[in-house]
């Protein structure tokens, strides 16, 4: 409507998540009217971020290095594993700053109705650090959805036979949260895995 | 913390209007791993759009022509000229699909605080329009807060002067809307500005 630019603009915009028409639209005249160094520097950051950031060779999160910053970090307790299914829990988790170990992403769960099996998740890289590394426990911090259980469930079953201590992350309440707004699924949950107050 | 780069991304994202730490986030996670060809158009979109889209000679909306598509369009009526404060205000008119005049975009209002005068919003171009133009009514659209108003009441001094009709869009209750929900300036508008019903 505006011109053939904009429009394209307005359109290539909503690649963003949640961003619909309308969001797009108001992206696109608050950078074109108040902001167009901004614009540029937007355009520069996507451009190298794609060219220059590809998987961690140990842990497989998103990096620009052969290592990323947690791996490659000589301080960080390399007997403890954490599993999680994309890099957005890597960072979700290191922003709660209280985990100390380090981490192996899958990048998805087992989904055997799509096709996806073990290999196409890194099981086999994940095994391989299992033998490579001094690891004692695994903590597996995949979904809990049905696929995240069960990728949960036969990451457990193999590195048990290896010898090694497998937990999962709590389920339940969130702190803070108020139990007449949480759902039935999670309150069922925290009935079930109750524990004794010793 | 995850790598510069992405850092970098997650920074430059927040440019967008609305977009904070957390947006910023999941929308790098969500290009670098699922749309780095929509990340590319985003980069090149935003470059070609900087570069290529200026104002519109005659009515000051953004476009990459010398005349924008309603400028330049034969079978709009130019004997109506409706005067906005930005290009988005011409965008959402234009959307409602009804106005068949053309426009004049301010870019801004009177504020003399902030040190900006007639000259700044182009009123000097738009009485050389209102000369040169067979313009019979100017529809003022500014915004209804104070600033809008002045430099609404600014321009009909100007126009009537010059012999043209001015009038000014309805406020009130909106269409839809609940007078429940109304806030007080604009139901206490709406009364004051109450029409004979004939």
């Amino acid at each position: 409507m505006f011109s053939p630019l904009i429009d394209e603009l307005m359109a290539a915009l909503r690649c963003l998540p949640s961003v619909g028409p309308k969001s797009a639209q108001r992206m696109a005249m608050q950078l074109l009217e108040h902001d167009r160094a901004g614009a540029l520097k937007l355009a520069d950051c996507l451009v190298r971020a794609v060219e220059g950031v590809e998987r961690c060779q140990r842990c497989r999160t998103l990096t620009e290095q052969e290592l990323c910053g947690v791996c490659s970090n000589t301080r960080r307790d390399n007997t403890l594993l954490c599993v999680v299914e994309t890099p957005a829990d890597v960072l979700a988790i290191e922003q709660a700053g209280s985990y100390q170990g380090k981490y192996f992403v899958l990048l998805g769960h087992l989904s055997p109705i799509d096709g996806i099996g073990p290999e196409d998740i890194g099981i086999d890289q994940l095994l391989m650090l299992l033998d490579q590394e001094p690891i004692t426990e695994i903590i597996l911090a995949t979904n809990p959805t049905m696929e995240g259980e069960a990728t949960a469930y036969y990451i457990s079953e193999k590195a048990q036979r290896a010898g090694i201590t497998v937990t999962r992350i709590a389920h339940g309440v969130p702190l803070g949260g108020e139990l007449e707004y949480i759902d039935g699924g999670t309150l069922a949950h925290a009935f079930s895995s109750r524990r004794a107050i010793t």
